[in-house]
């Protein structure tokens, strides 16, 4: 089965290239009337926007839907949603060069041991303009989980090169505080750290300017997730939120809760404890855990606790600097991409990874219901 | 869809918990006419086997697997392939104390969220003992890869708690260096560094001792898969080894290539240089990359360069020492899991990270092979 | 992706031959809680049990089921349930003659065409033996969809050769319609209109004394299956039965509603009319058709009346008589099978026919209730 | 998991509805390499227009393809390859008395059972618009099979009403005798008996005059299908293009080969014989089977005959004379359908069929290279 399609209960087909017509997406599986219009993706596709920022690709997309089917007087109707996002500023010229050459870090070359042949327009496919698709469909998928049980996804940066955030606790961030620096301006580096932030910024504009570029990390947090989603075996929610990250460009790292900090520590240690915080309003008990090491997953399954990711992103592969490389023949050469670039892709990968963690806990939710409720709503268990 | 399947081509399900009549896996989409018989499940499964050595559970299972149908005269007859390992030394009154209490770190409350109940036997479903019928299947995997394209998989103990493994070469080391000590002795902790793999069962040794557990990580690598497997998007090679690893128990981390190191990075110091090494017989160039910061993947496809994974893995839950926690109705308890429990989980996840790396890597090939040969072949691109 | 799995939240895996060590389904996605124990399974697998009668083949097999799997003190757990059935009269000396020859109506010519070779011992995963399987996971469905709503499926024989049943309202037949004579005696040819039956026995008798066989056909009615399952597009409820019944053995054609007749009629006289025939205890009006033309689908989507549907078996291939035949090198030969088969297929496919479609219902439910449910409840809609 | 995909390796997903912006489809899967331009997508797309002749719907529709994706430089790139085509002649106002009613027939009332409300313009989703993306799909498959190995399906009508074409050997009927008649004129019902075809037309524009509809039948034909293509249990090759054909709107019934004829068969009279037909240029025996009463598939598993397929389509539902039903809330009410539809559904149903044949087999046929070819070319077989 081929590869443009992500989740089993919610789940998107995506198609589009970095310089063809556009990209769209079809969400199938979409509950029945849910209230969405164009409004409600434009946010997180603005976000994810080329040109939002001086710190960003200067590449000028408008990225505005068009929802073609699956909406009915301002509701979702149960049936295929597709979304079409038109590419409008594809300046093909800037890669006649590349056309033989494989550039260092970029899928050229695994593309042409793939297919034969690729598409060298701006990466075609490999393109990063894919997640386009994926951030109008995440968009989505949020508005599904707040409006079924109050779920939330957030992200921000946590690192750029060697500066790392300082985040007290994950689970009390706020949009605004992704968004938004103090004084009420755009955050565009997206760390709710704000002396972090304002380093970040520093250091990827020196890096622009040397005509390079620097990696760095991403956290990721969903609140309000119910206990009890996820499988015991292959589709772990943990196996599918890594998938879904390790699906995103650039993306080399993923963890949750203590993550590979795990590796120095013993049981006695690690281990959280269960503790009851009251009662539920169906009579049940409240059971959580402290602390929450654990990440908000136990045996794959969620807990109900913050659900805590972080992912690391590599530097942008396309540099304007002069890089050895060797084209289609196997003869040295030289490449410099002259394309418009991020000097570093962490602030537009932010929208990104919420997109792809809103997918999977919303496939898991319908998941679930499908499976678990009625025979346990009788009493029957 | 429910979740005790993996992969899309060469496609596996299974069945099975910790103390009911065994393990079953069906493996779907096996060429026709590879050799198989069960002897060649069996290293595998000994290398996972519970038993094995002093530092692992003492849990005794033969673990002699059964293949129910898909072979014929030694041969695969490309029909579904079925595999039962029966279980032979459960002993379920270990658990009866734990049936109203929820182990900290262990799945016993979000089974019961997810479902309304659990078999609180060992785990049921969510023991480790479920990846016998996983590391069968990848037996299966190793030996299709290896037949086809002379693909081999070999993972190892990099870290346990603090001790970390001194590996020059990993595309370098061997199933001795894995298996056997320098004097030939059976390595069971599975480090191929000898210095540091004395100093890993002191430590395991010393927590047994102390009833407590210790975590760590593995390397994992994958030589001679040819380059142009995964797919662009979802299915990046990369997302389906993540998905792959993360869906074994206790694992909080997965990285490749140079991983989260990538955070601190310049991309003119991470991209890795393309070089012609020679021609191939067909006489098209022979591309590789100087060095492997990539990991054998760029754009989520093989490059034919080494693949190289890491997995972080938490110390076990289970320990004889007693924890804080609490019943089904929330009131605090005690727990002491007095079942047989792994120390440290590491020398038997070799086996199992290998297995779940050998399964994506046969699924994409064969994957590969049913979109991309004929028209190529005719030189229709 | 291979296709030995049916269903997609309710969905089967199986394996097993003829001639091997027996066939094992492995089902996922069974909601936790439903009481089930093996005794629940040996009803179907008793009709559909070779030896029943001296209408059916005489091969000898107990087709006891093991449950290996998915259940904890009496009830399914929500993980995968294996069932495991021995093969224990196979004879396989039997079928020696065979090897190399391909068998008129037989997949022999096929299977070696796809794959390079066969296992020939009674055609192997080709045989009708493989349906043991689909009838144990079909009995769990059976039982699924009586709890859940009600919901039952029977079938019967309609047709045998020239003689067919007059059943005046199918919805009304029973189970003991099918299974019993009016005196109480078995039924063994399954024809629930006993004149019919009498006269379908002789010419089955009739048939196996001269060494041939006879086709004939099958009715399946589904009562108490609630409006709304199935999906607008490819997944049709009436495509999924389809699909359903066409994957057993020796179906050459499936109808539904008024079926090939339709071809005759015009659009007035062939609409069924709706009306409303009370109140639901909801307060919603309860709509029903009249009469039910439409075989209680419209749109691919479950109507609420019964479900009727029709499956044409052609009569047994396997014959004692001598046949024309090629052998594998294209030579001209002769074959007679000599193993031990059924002169008319219809008696044990009825079971089949059940468990297919009792499959294919519960799939729907599940899937229906895991996207359609909560925005619903909530008066969203 | 939702039911807007179809197929496993070449696998559809669509979107759209009757009265939306246009319908959309995602192929996933297409080998890379094959020419193809929006040219290649017309053929098919205009005869399954709207408006084509005085015996279909006047509604008029240009129908034109815009290849979103997945072609570059006139070639597939084996990316996912979406097309768009846009709605331009729909009247949303024809609806609006049809709101509160159920239109006997149609799929209004399961729609709202299934949703709890529908989008009532057209049918929304259950309109057969929906199979423009299904026609441009089959396109392209039939392009590929055509490159792949010179397969071809072409389908035609074979009854309306009471009227048979009398057709002497379904593999010799061309496109010509589909689309013209023996002057040359456009065959408007597509029946290649030109007898048959004349008294057809004068039935339905009778039936149209009435006020009225009338129902038929299709037989699709595929030539030169290898032998080995369709999988031994669930997918059958014969169960998939059932699903195919049943999931196309107003499809009452499927046969294959002699279809529900075999019922009055005996064994001896039905089983085909196999025959050696010379050598291939492998110098592997041509085996073929005299006659084809078995459709080109045994065992579910095609043979290298010519597959032949037979679907029974009831009269179109719509009608503009006055039919009883009930509304909403159940109080009766007349409906009249105001719309513009076609009196016959099978002239335009033709085009579908053989699109939902064409993507069946590409399917398989990618299947079985992805899994049959390697080892079986190294001679392990």
């Amino acid at each position: 089965m081929p590869g443009n399609s992500f989740g089993q209960s919610f789940r998107i087909t995506t198609a589009g290239e970095s310089h063809g017509p556009g990209n769209v997406v079809i969400i199938d599986g979409v509950p029945p009337g849910l209230a969405l219009t164009e409004e409600d993706l434009r946010g997180d596709l603005r976000r994810r926007r080329p040109g939002q920022s001086h710190i960003v690709t200067q590449r000028d997309e408008a990225d505005e839907p068009e929802i073609l089917s699956g909406v009915f007087e301002g509701k979702t109707t149960g049936t295929s949603l597709a979304i079409l996002i038109r590419n409008t500023d594809q300046r093909s010229k800037d890669y006649g060069n590349i056309k033989e050459l494989y550039r260092p870090g970029h899928a050229d070359y695994s593309f042409d041991a793939k297919y034969g042949f690729r598409d060298y327009r701006g990466g075609g496919r490999s393109s990063a303009r894919e997640t386009t698709a994926r951030v109008a469909a995440g968009a989505v998928a949020k508005k599904l989980i707040a409006e079924e049980f109050g779920g939330k996804v957030l992200a921000w940066v946590t690192q750029v090169g060697g500066i790392k955030a300082d985040i007290a606790d994950p689970a009390a961030v706020t949009l605004d505080h992704v968004e938004k620096t103090p004084t009420g301006e755009p955050n565009i580096v997206r760390c709710p750290d704000p002396a972090a932030a304002a380093k970040m910024i520093t250091l990827i504009e020196e890096c622009r300017k040397q005509g390079d570029s620097i990696g760095g990390a991403a956290e990721i947090v969903a609140t309000g997730v119910p206990a009890g989603l996820g499988e015991p075996v292959f589709d772990k929610l943990k196996a599918d939120l890594a998938k879904a990250l390790f699906s995103l460009p650039a993306v080399l790292g993923v963890e949750y809760g203590i993550g590979f900090g795990c590796a120095t520590m013993r049981g006695s240690e690690n281990n959280d404890t269960f503790l009851s915080t009251g009662r539920k309003p169906s009579g049940d008990p409240r059971i959580e855990t402290n602390p929450n090491r654990h990440g908000g997953m136990l045996g794959g399954i969620s807990t109900g606790m913050p659900i805590v990711l972080r992912a690391a992103v590599k530097p942008t592969s396309s540099l304007p600097i002069e890089q050895q490389t060797v084209d289609r023949k196997g003869n040295p050469a030289t490449v410099q991409t002259k394309g418009r670039h991020d000097p570093c892709l962490l602030p537009r990968f932010i929208p990104m990874a919420e997109a792809m963690v809103a997918l999977v806990i919303a496939d898991h939710w319908l998941r679930w219901k499908g499976q678990c409720r009625t025979l346990a709503e009788r009493g029957a268990t």
